[in-house]
């Protein structure tokens, strides 16, 4: 199978999208935002041995690959509009592309998030996907808008995913149920982009104009964290009472269980700082996109993280985030 | 040094773009078109040992990874507003990446189109680039827009990119003077995008609202022109005496000559098709560009590609392109 019957078969679709003016053919793709709208661009290159394992099943490669972008537009508060896609293959394994597409193209269905374009070429397996979204002026979730005094939430939980990675890689962490494996590579394998929620995040601007401050969590919630924080020049303090647990995460040891929560990695969930004004819209508006939310702690002067136990005690937290070349 | 101080040292500009509200640094960047514009994307990955030799300048590198992307604007006839930059790299030399950069943002600024984020990783080296560029409603420059009559117009001239990559692979092919090496290496590594050209280009509308067809010649002048044809649903004739000739090719065997003029590769050219009335036009517009055109030959009707040979003979050519997987 040659390159171009390679595209055709796997990747080229007959539907492009309302906002998809030329897909997949030519010299670039011809995207068309809504007046007025801004462009919001994110890139994740997804490496062997790094980001999945080399036995990974390919379909839930497809899925990562795109749910990994899609959780940046979310975090921005951006509405998809389409992808890239650049890939390097060993080969051109025809059961292997159509997994993964299928995978891939899933996902992007539920988004109306088209594929308009992208490279193939022959190498080491790498994918890297773009994706473009749009959002009004002066409403994107960014970094830098926590203020002291906001309220930090929390989408959904945290730790699953690096607890089915520890247990992959044979860390002998214990779980609570034997069903617990499936749930947590679940969570580890087909992450659920939070797109709707970062839309109507959107939607909360303050009475100052401000909208809120938000930020996936690819490396942890407690490093990623730290992004919000020294962009903002704010510090915070996360209430571990607060946090919720997995039924899966409640036989580990206390150490491997707080691991989970702070340092999981891989939980694509949204963190995000808004006034306390704003909390009865922010439930309204996580009720509407059927996603839990919990507040967790809230944003302090200073720089500082601190960890407050149930009983009181104030610990203090690394904020660093996980480092490819640390 | 990690992945955070890599990307400040090496990559973070305080400068923006009029086009950019929001660069490097959060979770996605917002980039803003002028009203009622469309966004033109591209997407190409480049791959050591396939696009690039192992030992390669890194700041010959950096200049062609966006190079080959802007070219794909150029050839959309699109204004650069901006590119994201993906890169998995085996380890964090930073002798590596100060020239790489160097490369890199050199022909960003050349373009006013800034870096606006990406992604770093650690992998086998792989480097993606993903272009944004603007351009007005109907006046893309696209591969189905060729009909038969039209003139067939190259910029600039093809063939010395494949000389000095056949010699650094080892052919014995003859130059036709010492210097030539030196020449023909920069044309392989430090391409010029024919971004005016292709803006200048859409311009260039025919009383029937028909924008010029165009390509960019990156796998060689017969294949990629057969992407026009086969887009359009036409033929075409290439006038052999017409082809301007390098002259470091003038010493080639003739069939190493005719091998690089028409299936050269690397050549990053612009190959576009447009009717008859609009050569005046094209004339000054590319002069005004200060970039050498010439027709080449014409579109015809039918499917096939000829050669025109200058003793009047005719040859049936190859159209198609270069195959990763072939």
């Amino acid at each position: 199978m040659g390159e171009f019957n390679l595209i055709r078969r796997h990747f080229q679709r007959a539907s492009g999208g309302p906002s998809v003016v030329l897909g997949i053919g030519d010299d670039c793709a011809l995207l068309l935002p809504r007046p007025g709208h801004q462009l919001a661009v994110s890139s994740d290159m997804l490496v062997e041995g790094r980001h999945f394992f080399a036995d990974v099943d390919p379909q839930v490669l497809g899925h990562k690959a795109l749910a990994v972008n899609l959780s940046d537009l979310a975090a921005m508060g951006a509405r998809p509009l389409g992808f890239t896609l650049a890939l390097a293959l060993p080969r051109a394994d025809d059961h292997w592309l159509g997994a993964f597409s299928d995978g891939l193209l899933a996902l992007a269905d539920a988004h109306a998030c088209p594929l308009v374009g992208g490279d193939t070429t022959r190498g080491p397996l790498n994918i890297c996907v773009t994706v473009f979204g749009e959002i009004a002026p002066g409403r994107a979730l960014r970094r830098d808008a926590a203020r002291a005094g906001d309220d930090l939430w929390l989408s959904g939980r945290t730790g699953e995913a690096r607890l089915a990675l520890e247990r992959l890689r044979g860390a002998g962490w214990a779980l609570a149920a034997p069903g617990d494996d499936a749930l947590c590579r679940q969570r580890l394998e087909r992450p659920e982009p939070r797109v709707a929620l970062g839309l109507a995040l959107t939607e909360l601007t303050s009475a100052e104009g401000r909208a809120p401050a938000a930020i996936d969590l690819s490396d942890g919630l407690a490093g990623d964290l730290g992004h919000i924080l020294r962009a903002s020049g704010v510090g915070a303090e996360i209430d571990l009472g607060a946090l919720p647990v997995a039924p899966a995460l409640q036989s580990l040891a206390d150490a491997e269980r707080l691991e989970c929560l702070l340092r999981g990695g891989d939980d694509y969930e949204l963190l995000f700082a808004a006034p306390a004004a704003a909390r009865d819209a922010i439930a309204q508006a996580a009720a509407a996109c059927s996603t839990s939310v919990q507040r967790i702690g809230h944003v302090t002067t200073g720089t500082g993280l601190r960890l407050r136990w149930p009983d009181g005690r104030a610990q203090d937290l690394d904020a660093r985030s996980y480092d490819h070349f640390g």
